[in-house]
């Protein structure tokens, strides 16, 4: 059960990177949704590699066949499968994997939790799998937009290079302008040049993704333990390659005294909002009607170029010379990905929600 | 639903802070666990009010009955119900808070979410909740202590106030030796001031918890959406007043390169380990082997006994001046809380592992 | 997990027969809903020990406190959590069952399960264990009866003895008009003399409750595992000492032809409904507006006053003489029980359907 | 989450009749288990239309592609997605029942539920949807198997015809030697005949099957609401055309006293067992080490192709003359179905097991 996620808008996704298949089951979607292929399509292009200079080269169409759960255009409220079929995948560059363990990938713990793993690509936990989260985060996003709640993702950190931007005014068109998906044109340039030096080194890079949801009404969130921030947390760390994530003021709100951060209630029109949002539209793990803000870090990229030290299955000492096609850095192509999770995580409570009602 | 927590080892909490009482129901402890009433004691000792001059002054015994789920001083395999009453709850101080919604508090929240709240204490949202938890995760601790597993949690930082520590060799004595729980004494010492004056001056503070988790056998954590970090992470977000997690170098990953971050593997006496901890015991969603180290962020503590702006339920303003007791800052007594919520997770992965052999 | 019940509305049961206390936490019951102390104790009154000369003779308060959950008489969301403390438990009537196995009880079962038990009073094996049900069906029961959905079982057979009930039109007040709640005035007589007749021998019977749910309105209940009378055979089967369920015609339907089981659709006033309700209610797992009639079939208690052939834990052969009071007959306390787990699953498909729309 | 199923050894199912394919994800089935695709188009072709002249003549290959989960024959612990396409279809033959309700079908509640259906072939609500059971259902029978477990369908009744069986010792092959599927040879011939007969009214008819489960370790089953005789009451009411679950004796245990129903325990070179089997196998929810017994009835089929009334989706009066392909009789395919069911249930409590010890 652990690859399905939600509660009532519940996806299960199976598929290794390199084996026939990868997909997803989304179950409790509500009936009458319109959702096209080419929204679909739309999105995992944001997602693909081979999108840009500073991503893989590795060439995937990402088609998406719809097997089940709509009928003349509109969802029917049973589950929908979607198929994306493996394509251009190179086995043959893991066959020295097969008895080696790549540092930091997950080649070792799989091995020691299931005994027994297929080596090709990183297998069941390569990131190919957010291929179906993001298609399934589509039907998700649909289902939010029809109340006019908006997700929003972008780049703010990499490596070094430090991004100045103000969430409540960045829009879509800002963050989709260039290739690296930071709405600060500036630091975006620097970015890619940083991108494209530690690609040149064999070397790889990491950052931060920030991400606004807007006009999420109040009340949205479960306590005790599905507090809205708690399953954002859950679904971001479940994005490989995530080391962390913060709501609000985060990590800096140990630097702020209770009188600093607390946000003042004030009515406008006698619609109750806060003068200041440190709390990141989230308070007592409900939505407070003020724009939810987090951020999510990544780690660089486990696969490098570069030489590396690492044994194999029985332990022997051994050097590691990766080849095949990589990403330098995972963050451009982890933007919808972001996304998606958070769309899960808020159709889901918007579902949860009308069964108080 | 979201009252529960775990798969396998599955809690449920109820309670409001001034009703009755509350208390959690313990599902899926394997029998023959010998638990004694002292063990819960103590445990919560180390939560409770009162405990120290940094802490509120609110005295509660939290006298624990085990209604169930034991028989001759061990688990029988059915539900373990435990049951703690509300003790010295002075609801009288609550009496203005009925229309009033406290800044950063969830009186707004649960009143936008259920169109109806209990105003004493914070009804369900007050951190009296966590002392289910705290009971709960004795039983958790003792499952893994039979497989030498520690979980050991202390204070990192405190305001401006950043303790120096090995997480390596920090011991549980350490961090009982003082009342902030951090094992560096001389920081500690800063800590308690800090806390101390801010306390007079009628605001608050917050900072950040460490946990270590040592002797995690290789292989524990379930993939893809119940990756251990996510696991941590949802467990951790859901503790009242947090605000971030991150997990081996975190949020600091972003500025390393991946030839930097990777941990190389190497083998010492036939055991495969690696050489550095840069992914704090976790890779691929899997436990590695190695201490699984992360930290939480606390916001500080919406009380404070300063006057603060609001409005009331019908959006009128209002000046708030808060009276009771409360703590200045939470993170001494949020210790032993963090260690449940780990210990949940851990015992709850330890069990569902027995599922693949 | 498997001592909770339900997805949106659902419940969680603890509590061995003669330890402290048993109990129940409700999570998932939508705020503002009235309930009484009398409400619920008015329902276990129905299902009490020692309320006629049929029943065990065994004397429980049954005293329900609420610990949580509701405020000003109306339920918050949050769990409501209710309390029953074990009385008049004589446990030594069971000293010497601690090393044998009842026939036809749970010690052996629940022995090779667990590899240990609780003795006493069958401990959580024990029919006490329905108290909770009970008393949480009464949540589920207001909740549907603001939607004038309407539970009422009764009991249709005692051994021999069929009752002549014609289930349209049985009423409340005919079901509780005698000690064996069977409407059939004249059948019910010839029962409360067979079951006397059998507590004197110091045998038992069992019999067939059956159920009708009347105002159901189309469209509850969710395919495909999920369908309504999957989940009324699982809430049924889940009572102690039942044998079978069925629906509608039921087993009997094997003896009908497609042609005569069919239900023709008729328009009444714009209003659809079918011509017979073979298909007792349901169609394709989901509710078709007309009245939704089940049957469970019951087998002899178990208890038996009679000499037994047994074993002990060792397997070695002995004689079982029973002391203690003992119900003759389960059927006419277990009326409630049945209602009580038709309005848990119905509730449960009620807020289930609210995530659709 | 309604068209999932199970908690450790969960199934997912997808698909509408005639939509491009239908499916199943299966998730928690241990690693390491060899499954052919041989072995699953041999279950299949157990279920498969046109396999004999007393079922519908519909042709499907029902090829299964084995999308995920599998490495070098062996399964990796990860999702095992498994898809069937959909084959001669002929939804032309359901032009005519776009705005129909066919009596005793799930059109008029689907379409009560969702506001919405696909109607070609029934959509979700189509028996075909049990293709996905039958082939997850392989892989909960090898690792039974592991076990020496054995799970035997056959059928029981047709109409009138009641076979003279005894459970205890019918083997695979003598189920399995005529079309029908009933190891009473001579009532065998009666029931093809009564289908036959009935085929040729264009009527159709119900009857039972009846499951034996041998080799089963005392200890699977999970108290309280996931008592074994429960979850498969579910199972079984969850497979269409269900009408009545009976375990044991069932209904008949009625008709018993309990000193005649109890089932005493005896001792046989140490191992205790019971000298009769009225119990069915199971006691207190748990199995008790001797064969389960249980018996399934399923009523005619709905489908016939004698002209009936019935109403449109405006409630306009009509004439219903449904043309197609169709069984006259659901149960000699339903057969695999019943031991699919049987046997996800068995391996979700043999590995739920495991976590007790």
């Amino acid at each position: 059960m652990s690859n399905s996620f939600g509660n009532v808008f519940k996806i299960t996704t199976f598929g290794e990177s390199h084996g026939p298949a990868i997909g997803v089951v989304i179950d409790g979607c509500p009936p009458g949704l319109r959702v096209n292929p080419e929204d679909i399509a739309k999105e995992l292009a944001r997602r693909r590699p081979g999108q840009s200079r500073i991503t893989t080269q590795r060439r995937e169409r990402d088609a998406v066949e719809i097997l089940s759960g709509m009928h003349e255009g509109k969802t029917l409220g049973s589950p929908i499968a979607l198929l994306i079929r493996n394509e251009d995948t190179k086995s043959g560059d893991y066959n020295n994997l097969k008895n080696t363990f790549r540092p930091s990938h997950a080649d070792f713990t799989y091995e020691a939790k299931y005994g027994r793993r297929d080596p090709r690509g990183g297998g069941r936990a390569s990131a190919r799998e957010t291929v179906s989260r993001v298609a399934a985060g589509v039907f998700a996003k649909k289902l939010l937009a029809q109340e006019k709640i908006e997700i929003l993702a972008y780049v703010r950190q990499i490596y070094h290079v430090i991004a100045d931007i103000l969430p409540e005014t960045v829009t879509s068109s800002q963050v989709e302008s260039n290739i690296v998906r930071c709405p600060d044109t500036s630091a975006a340039k620097k970015m890619i040049e940083t991108i494209e030096d530690m690609s040149l080194l064999g070397d790889s890079v990491g950052g931060i993704i920030e991400c606004i949801i807007r006009n999420v009404p109040a009340g949205l969130g479960s306590p005790v333990f599905d507090k809205l921030e708690a399953r954002l947390a859950q679904a971001m760390l479940s994005i490989p390659a995530t080391r962390g994530f913060e709501v609000g003021e985060g990590f800096n709100a140990a630097l702020f005294t209770g009188n600093e951060h607390n946000d003042a209630f004030v009515a406008t029109k006698g619609k109750i909002r806060t003068k200041t949002n440190h709390s990141g539209g989230i308070q007592g793990g409900i939505s407070n009607g003020m724009p939810i803000l987090f951020r999510v870090a990544f780690k660089p990229t486990a696969t490098i170029l570069k030489e590396q030290d690492t044994v194999d299955s029985k332990g022997k000492k051994m050097k590691l010379q990766v080849v095949g096609r990589h990403d330098p850095c995972v963050l451009p192509r982890a933007v919808p990905i972001v996304e998606a999770m958070a769309a899960l995580v808020l159709a889901d409570e918007w579902l949860r929600q009308k069964t108080l009602l």
